[in-house]
């Protein structure tokens, strides 16, 4: 998605801009006239029909629910949402999420006719057709003009949406000013039964409802159908009643599949209402409106067929013989959305330009936000190497050190955890929760909107879906840092892998990253983890030896602007290495941490395990007469963008010198660096951390006798005689 | 955990037992007496301070919520729960559940209480120590006597206990008779604050609201705080009215610090409501009840230091200088619970042994499902490879040609899918919905408790989660089939690895595997997902080539009792290959496929992706006149197993041999065993399946070429010249 860019400001205002001028819309909706519900048939005729044709072409997608939420569309595109379509990064637009991915046919459909420019009714015929060039991918991708968030995997769209009401609350409360409603959208969400059964959607309904984001509105496309057939088949809890105890507001429509009128006076109430909480309006639809398998799942994931698509049409009062027709009446009746779009942004440059004058400072670091730019040049902020204490230090410890004066000072950071506060050291000193400023100020809980420290409770899902909403409301003006405990990363993993797909840069700290955390056992020791975020595209995963290292960790993901970093952390001390470790070697991936000239073996140090590496090396020397090297490599993927050069000198892995990696995971990955691997093969056991090392034979003698072993059969045999084989020389296992 | 054994039939009983016997306890609750309610205050102040001094001994721990859930812990352990502490394992047990593990200690110390024979006071000392042999690990784990599930990452045990609830309504539909309740027992799960934010637990909420699983009784330990501090921070919904709304009663309990008489009516009345749901029982408690913290988070996750300790003794009347005291009046109050144990299952065994008289081919099949055998002879249902389809044939079919016989003819298996019946294919003739027998008949939806179709709408995570609950609740009485697309077992991940940990037998169905996948595009693409289960202990990941392979897959899988199985499948359709392919061959991990003398060059096939081995096997030859071997590599963790003279011999690496991998993965792993790949090192695209392969690269003549030039440079430079270096041949990098 492009950067996004406030519009210049084409009419200096004279005075101060009220916000008044932004409600033009809502007298347009109550101007709703009996004209506008002739136009709005044949417009809804002429949606299903194009929705039937354009599944029919290729022989599949996903027609009913697109279908049926026709009526939902022409509310929403013509009536409801603020928006430009000539500028689809108008900065102070509404957010629209489709959470229910598939029915994208229908987001594109309505692009289109609201005049997106490059939504032309060609790229419409390229669903699901073989064109490379095609903007209408079978879920919606951010990379598409208009398209706020690439959704799909059910669930995650809601939870993104609350991230955008979130950057919106966030913004306005930290920029607006009496009379300068600068930041001040309202984002839709639209979800089907399916988002609704998701754990990921309803941890990030818990959420909504506590912070009272009452600029949020999830429209709920009720139309009681799934894959599988009748949603009772595997739901029949009562939706309203549960919105409600989540501390929702919920307005309901009985006639979805015609009623604009009745959808455009439910929407606008939910935007106008002053209950102070998000708003859910359940619309009852029914899928596949206007065919013969109406409220049919097999209306859901096929087309239905020339027969029945010629039904379709004639029952809409169409030909049957003509494809992809959109009447001159149902362009005219969108023609005006553009204007308003011109509008809104006029309205809003004037106003910027208005507070620029009243606000002088804000404006300007307002202007650095919009732009997507940090306000703080962070370089400056991140600690040097000696301002780290020399003694033992637990990488989690390290990455508050980093962390907690960035945060502090770059307004862009909003810091969350998974409710591990104590535990991964991300409070600054000042730091101001980000909550509804009501919230229970009598119980001592403080903090508002303007708050950028996050308490997402348990819902390690929710943290990085919500995150990637945040991200993506204007990419650079929100930066989210989360935090938990590394194995529960593997809850967020959906979320995770969207903010990467989307490349959406965020700092996951994830502490509690090997079997050292000890005694919680093995369901919180990941072995096998870091194997899934190695092989994961557009992500940097770092595991930081020492204090050093963590501040390269961070200096990486702060300068990877389109990608999410998880900086993997240690819960238990560890020793530090300033003559070796640096936070530039961290930048290459891996680097040469000891050189060694003649060197029998390069050991491979990684994360909290480099101790043995060093200690081996010392035991390797003194007890085996082996002359080791060690290379620190905290980030396969930063490695992989090096040149050959650089990799062939810090492996040195063609001057025939075996190559060993040390880690307590599994090797999977390891075998493209390394011969061999000290490595884990069984899941953890709950025993104090250094208890846990032992028992897995993670101690140095160990690891250096063992090696030496490894070294004289290189030496016997040669090199070449151990290559093709990855050698597991771990043999402590349980 | 040992395989489960009905009880032998001590007294056979002379005629029909009446189920009555079963409810001996309620009379114990209901004369709950006022000499109980002051030994019951002694056992409280023993417990807390226990649990004070055992987290002290190792500055470790969470004594908060085990003091604050001591008298939840009286009433379940002496009053409530049946089952028989001397046979842990007793079929018709009370199952309980510890959700919020880390409270364990509490656990553990009613289980040393009540005289579980394993569970001493030495074995309570050992929790935290460095201890090798301790059965008190820092999360409860199904390995020990008495606890009947592995617990620790938040949301999975209430989700699990779903899972053993529906296991017992399953069960006692299929076998039970008039007079004849044999499967009639309860399950209690405990859960905290954070258990009810995870997403996975308010999906199997959802789900067991659904089921109206009156047999399953929540106890909420409502304490109000979590590690960031007031659940307000982050919570502030109606937990009761949400329960509610998702069809569950509710009950409430406003001292569940001390009053255990009140604890003690609400779980009575909660297992005798005939509200037909399930039951969610509100207990109110104090976390560090007896400390001067108490209700503080700083309660929460450690010791509280020697001070605080001495006067949680002194405050409770012991005596601060002495430790671990357990005075004999505590003991003797839990003595009467191994008497009814044994009542319990001497009245089980009389049961059984009536019922064997009077529904004898019923009574022989349940004493199989006791003792977790097959009812029958899996080997002769598995399909033949004659009599599959020589044309080409999606694996996800060929996996529904394989299981619907399966599934209709073994009772063990109970076979679901997230909301993907259409597409996963593993409705077989004849198949009964699990569904309360009176759902909505009136829509026509059927089913009842006997149902071994499992909609589980879409929640992928609580899935899986449940699935182990099913699995857990007698080792091989239950063998759950679950089934999505592979990209959401990215969702189900956790509690995959769960069942993983656990040594849990699941077989999950995962279709739609790669980029041949096609329009869904990139959300729906696993390009990175494998290396995560291919790493993870304890776990087959299988990707079949073709039908045959993939009756391998399910020989494979229904062979490993002790581990869960994916079962990674194609959305499109491959060709088939009987003359090459191998059911046995998959059972080894890795095969030879086609075999070559004078060989240029291995390639490895794997999956859908084989038939660009094969293909371009034909073009090297052809067209480059290169002599091509194919190995069929469908399971790296089978392959591990194999001796190392197999390994050699099917790669014939020590040969010199160069060995290329074609998958549309990320490589991550493959490097142990190929020399180059022909691989993803982007996400997906959204295109027809195979327009997203040529997209990407994958078209056997750029294959065919890419390989030739990387064997003409071994042929120049020699095999050791590329050994050490994985190479990446797919240039079409996106």
């Amino acid at each position: 998605m492009a950067q996004a860019s406030a519009k210049p400001n084409r009419n200096p205002a004279p005075d101060l801009v009220s916000t008044e001028k932004f409600n033009h819309l809502e007298s347009i909706a109550v101007n709703f006239s009996r004209r506008d519900a002739e136009t709005t048939n044949l417009v809804l005729r002429t949606v299903r029909c194009l929705i039937a044709d354009l599944c029919e072409q290729f022989k599949g997608g996903h027609p009913g629910s697109a279908m049926g939420m026709a009526a939902i569309g022409v509310a929403l595109w013509k009536y409801v949402m603020r928006y430009s379509p000539e500028n689809p990064n108008f900065f102070n637009r509404d957010r629209f999420v489709l959470s229910n991915g598939h029915t994208c046919l229908w987001q594109y459909t309505f692009m289109h006719l609201v005049g997106y420019k490059s939504m032309t009714l060609d790229q419409l015929k390229s669903y699901h057709s073989t064109r490379t060039d095609s903007i209408c991918p079978g879920h919606p991708e951010i990379e598409i003009d208009g398209i706020e968030v690439t959704t799909g995997p059910l669930g995650q769209g809601i939870a993104n949406a609350v991230g955008l009401a979130m950057a919106t609350k966030h913004l306005a409360a930290t920029y607006n000013r009496p009379g300068f409603n600068l930041v001040s959208n309202t984002t839709w969400c639209m979800v089907g039964d399916a988002c609704l059964q998701e754990g990921v959607a309803l941890e990030a309904i818990s959420l909504a409802g506590h912070w009272k984001l009452d600029n949020l509105i999830v429209i709920y496309d009720n139309n009681q159908i799934t894959c599988d057939g009748s949603v009772d088949l595997a739901n029949t809890e009562d939706a309203n009643a549960k919105m409600a105890a989540s501390g929702w507001e919920v307005l309901e429509v009985a006639d979805g599949n015609d009623n604009v009128e009745a959808i455009v006076a439910a929407l606008v109430a939910a935007r106008s209402s002053k209950s102070g909480k998000p708003v859910f309006v359940n619309i009852k639809t029914t899928i596949g409106v206007g065919s013969r398998i109406a409220g049919d799942a097999r209306a859901h994931g096929a087309a239905f067929g020339p027969q029945e698509v010629a039904n379709i049409k004639e029952t809409a009062g169409f030909n049957p013989e003509n494809s992809f027709v959109i009447p001159d009446t149902v362009y005219d009746f969108f023609s005006d959305v553009k204007g308003h779009g011109w509008q809104l942004e006029n309205d809003w440059a004037e106003l910027v330009a208005a507070y620029g004058e009243e606000h002088l400072d804000l404006a300007s670091e307002f202007a650095l936000r919009v732009k997507g730019e940090f306000t703080e040049d962070w370089t400056q902020i991140v600690p040097a190497k000696e301002n780290f204490p020399a003694t033992p230090t637990a990488s989690r410890k390290s990455a508050g050190l980093v962390c907690n004066p960035l945060a502090a000072r770059l307004k862009t950071l909003m810091v969350g955890t998974a409710d591990l506060t104590p535990s991964v050291n991300m409070v600054w000193k000042g730091k101001v929760d980000f909550q509804h400023p009501n919230l229970r100020p009598s119980c001592g809980i403080t903090g508002d909107y303007t708050g950028r420290y996050i308490h997402w409770g348990v819902r390690e899902h929710a943290m990085a879906a919500i995150s990637n909403g945040l991200a993506a409301f204007n990419k650079g003006t929100i930066l989210p840092v989360t935090s938990s405990f590394f194995m529960f990363y593997l809850y967020a993993a959906p979320a995770v892998r969207m903010g990467a797909l989307q490349r959406l840069q965020a700092i996951h700290i994830a502490t509690h990253d090997s079997i050292g955390t000890g005694e919680d056992g093995p369901t919180h020791q990941p072995i096998e983890l870091a194997a899934l975020y190695r092989a994961m595209p557009n992500l940097l995963y770092i595991r930081p030896a020492d204090s050093e290292e963590t501040a390269g960790a961070f200096v990486a993901a702060l300068s990877a602007l389109d990608m999410p970093t998880i900086i993997s952390l240690s819960r238990q001390s560890l020793p530090q290495y300033p003559d070796h470790s640096s936070r530039d070697g961290v930048l290459q991936g891996a680097y040469i941490f000891i050189e060694q000239h003649n060197a029998d073996v390069t050991l491979i140090g990684v994360g909290s395990e480099m101790r043995f590496a060093v200690r081996a090396r010392e035991i390797l020397r003194d007890r085996f007469g082996l002359a080791a090297r060690i290379v620190s490599f905290p980030c396969q993927r930063l490695f992989e963008r090096q040149p050959r050069e650089y990799k062939t000198r810090v492996l040195r892995y063609r001057e025939g010198i075996p190559r060993v990696v040390i880690e307590a995971y599994a090797a999977n990955g390891w075998e493209r660096y390394a011969d061999a691997g000290y490595s884990m093969s069984s899941f953890g056991h709950s025993l104090p951390g250094e208890a846990a090392y032992k028992y897995f034979g993670y101690e140095e003698n160990l690891i250096a006798s063992r090696i030496s072993e490894f070294v004289s059969e290189v030496k016997r045999s040669g090199i070449d005689s151990i290559r093709g084989e990855f050698r597991d020389l771990n043999i402590r296992d349980h």
